[in-house]
C-alpha cells in the first residue's frame, strides 16, 4: 500500500492507494470516532462496492443513501437527500460520513458533511480515475447550482482518502479517459518529468495495467497534495490547479451538465489554455502541440463545441476564477511550469475560442 | 457610538452600536472591499429600512434579495434564492453581502456567504433584539430542515455586526419580549450583576428605553463576544450559551417553525432547565424560581405546551447537543453560573417536562 501525506496543521490527512483496500476493515474504522457512520454511494456503485464497504463496517450502525448517478445531481436536492438520511438516522456531531463513488458523490457528500450540524467527519473512498486524482484530495466540496458549477460549497478536509485502484476495472471507458485529463494537467502544470512518463506509458495507462496507474494515481495524489498545502483556501498556489478548467467550465456549463464529462472539457480546456499560452508568447508553439497531442492520444476532444462560439467568453466571466480586475486564467509558461496571469485580453481569448471552434461542426 | 471587539485572531471584528447608524454610510463603507453588494432582507423590513441602506451604499453596484418574513422560511429554498441573486447578479469572490433583517435574514445570508463560491464576506445588520444581543454575533449560520432546527449550516464571521437600536422602535411587541429571552439568558450563564440589572430595569427595557437598551444590547454582545473568542467553534464553552434552547428547540421543533417564537421557546426552555438544575440539587430553589420569575415579569411563556409532553423527550434527542453518551445539557451551578452537564437522566428530564406541561392546557 502507498501513502501520500496531505500536510495542513491539525487538519492533516492520508491517502491510501492499495489494491483490495475497500475490504480493509482495520484501516477504515482507523478513521471512524463514533458509532454512527452514513456511506453516500450512486445508483451504479452501489451494486458494485457497497456491500464491500457494509462488511468492512460490521458492527457499527450503518446508514445508506443512494444517489442518482450523474453530474445532472450534482444539487442542492442531492444535499437535502444525505442531510434527510442523517437526520431520520439520528446521526449526531459525531458521526462520520462515507463517500463511495465518483466526483459528484464525493462533492455532495464532503459538503454535506461540512454543513450537517455545521461540520461532521468524512471519509473519501473514491472509485473513479477523477476523483482519484483529484476531486477527493484536498477538501474542495460543492453542489452545482443551475447558473454555474460548484457555486455553493465549502472546505471541508476528509479524515483520509482510501483509493483502491481495482475499482478501475468495472469504470466505463469514457469515464477512464476523462479522469486522465487531470492526470495529464497536474503533470502539465507542474512536472515536466511526470508529463514525459505520461507521454511513454498513456497506451499502458489506457490499458489499465494497474501498476502504472497506482504510479499515476500516487504521483498526481503527491502533486496536488504539495499545492494544497502551501494553499489550501485558494488565494494564490491552489489556483494553478485550476488550469484548463475556466474554459472547460464554460463547455460544461454551455452545453448543459452531463453533455461533456468534467475530465472532458477540461482536456478541451488545456488545449485551448496552452494554445494562448502560446498566442501570449508564454510557452512556445511546440509545446501547446505537443500538449494538445498527448490529450489527443488519450482519447480526449480537443475541439470546443461551435455553437458555444458566442456565448463562451460570457460563460467563462461567470466563473468564479473572475475578479473585478477581468478575467484571470491559468496560463503556461512551460510545460510543467503553470503561472497565473491577469487581466487576459478578451480579444486574445476570443481568438482561441474561435480557433478552437472551427474545427468541427458539433 | 459603542464598540465591541470580536477577539479571533484573523477573523476578529468589531460589533458597533449606536442610534442611527444605519445611515452611517462611511462605517459601513469600511466594511465593503470591492465593488459588488448583495443585501438580503424580507418583506418587512425592506419597506422600513432598505431604502436607507441604499442611499448608504450609493455609487456601489448593489442588487437585493427580499426573502418572505418568517422562521419558516429559513430554508434551503431561502439559500438558493440568494445564491440565485448573486449568480443572476455576476457576483464574484470580492462580492460583500448584507443582511439587514432579524435572526432568518441573518442565519440564510450568513451561510449563503459562508458557501457562495466556498467562502465571500458578508455584514450583519441585525434589526431585532434577538439578533442584535445573540444570532448576528458569533458567525453560526444555518438553515433548518424540517427535521430540525440549524441542521444545515457553517461557522463563517461577518466582517461587522452594525446595530441600531432605533431599528428596535417598528418591532412588533411580541418579538421585542422574545428578544428578552436572550438578554435574560446571559446574565442568568455568565453575569449574576447583570441579571441583577435587568430585574431592575426590566419595566424600562419593556418601554424601549433606548439608553437602557442600547447598554442591553452592549453587555450581551460583551458575554457572547467573550465566550465565542474562547470557543469559536463550540468545542467547548460555548455549548454554554445553548442555556435553555434543547428545551426550547424541541418546543419549537414540536410546534411546527412559527407557532412559537425561537426566544419564546428559549424563555420557557431557561425556566425547565432552571427547574431541573434545582431538581438535581445544581441550584437552589430560590434561584429558580427566581429566574422563572424574570422571565415571566418580561412577558414570556413560562409553560411548555402539553399537547408535546409524549414527544418532548424525543424531540430533544434530535437536537444536535446530543452525543453518542446520552443527553448533554446546559444547567445553572448558580444564577450567572452555568455548566454543561453530561448523562442527566430521561427520568429527571421527564419529571420537569411533567411539571412544565402540567400547568396549562395550551
Amino acid at each position: 500500500m502507498e501513502e501520500v501525506q496531505l500536510a495542513l496543521g491539525e487538519a492533516s490527512y492520508t491517502i491510501h492507494i492499495g489494491p483490495g483496500l475497500l475490504d480493509n476493515a482495520l484501516l477504515l474504522r482507523r478513521y471512524i470516532r463514533g458509532q454512527q457512520v452514513l456511506v453516500v454511494t450512486n445508483t451504479s456503485i452501489a451494486p458494485l462496492y457497497l456491500g464491500r464497504i457494509q462488511a468492512s463496517l460490521a458492527g457499527l450502525s450503518v446508514g445508506v443513501v443512494i444517489l442518482p448517478d450523474g453530474e445532472e445531481f450534482k444539487t442542492l436536492a442531492s444535499l437535502d437527500l444525505v442531510i434527510s438520511g442523517l437526520l431520520q438516522g439520528g446521526h449526531n456531531r459525531a458521526t462520520t460520513l462515507i463517500a463511495l463513488g465518483g466526483g459528484v458523490v464525493g462533492d455532495t457528500t464532503g459538503f454535506a458533511a461540512a454543513c450537517y450540524q455545521r461540520g461532521v467527519a468524512f471519509i473519501q473512498v473514491p472509485t473513479t480515475l477523477l476523483a482519484q486524482v483529484d476531486s477527493s484530495v484536498g477538501g474542495k466540496t460543492a453542489v452545482n447550482h443551475p447558473l454555474g458549477k460548484n457555486m455553493i460549497g465549502a472546505f471541508h478536509q476528509p479524515q483520509a482518502v482510501l483509493i483502491d485502484p481495482q475499482t478501475l476495472l468495472t469504470l466505463p471507458r469514457r469515464e477512464l479517459v476523462a479522469g486522465l485529463a487531470e492526470v495529464i494537467k497536474h503533470g502539465a502544470l507542474a512536472d515536466l518529468a511526470y508529463l514525459e512518463w505520461i507521454e511513454a506509458n498513456i497506451e499502458d495507462l489506457l490499458a489499465l495495467d494497474l501498476e502504472k496507474m497506482s504510479y499515476a494515481i500516487k504521483r498526481s495524489c503527491e502533486i496536488k497534495a504539495s499545492i494544497v498545502s502551501q494553499d489550501e483556501k485558494e488565494l494564490g498556489a491552489r489556483a494553478l490547479l485550476n488550469f484548463g478548467h475556466t474554459f472547460g467550465h464554460a463547455i460544461e456549463t454551455g452545453m448543459g451538465y452531463g453533455a461533456w464529462l468534467h475530465g472532458e472539457a477540461v482536456g478541451t480546456g488545456m488545449v485551448m489554455a496552452a494554445a494562448l499560452s502560446a498566442r501570449l508568447g508564454l510557452c512556445s508553439v511546440a509545446d501547446s502541440k505537443r500538449l494538445r497531442r498527448l490529450v489527443e492520444r488519450a482519447g480526449l476532444p480537443i475541439h470546443a463545441p461551435s455553437v458555444l462560439r458566442e456565448q463562451f467568453l460570457t460563460l467563462m466571466g461567470r466563473d468564479k476564477k473572475a475578479t473585478d480586475q477581468g478575467l484571470r486564467l491559468v496560463l503556461l509558461a512551460a510545460l510543467g511550469h503553470a503561472k497565473l496571469v491577469d487581466n487576459v485580453s478578451a480579444l486574445d481569448i476570443q481568438a482561441i475560442i474561435d480557433d478552437a471552434s472551427s474545427r468541427v461542426a458539433n
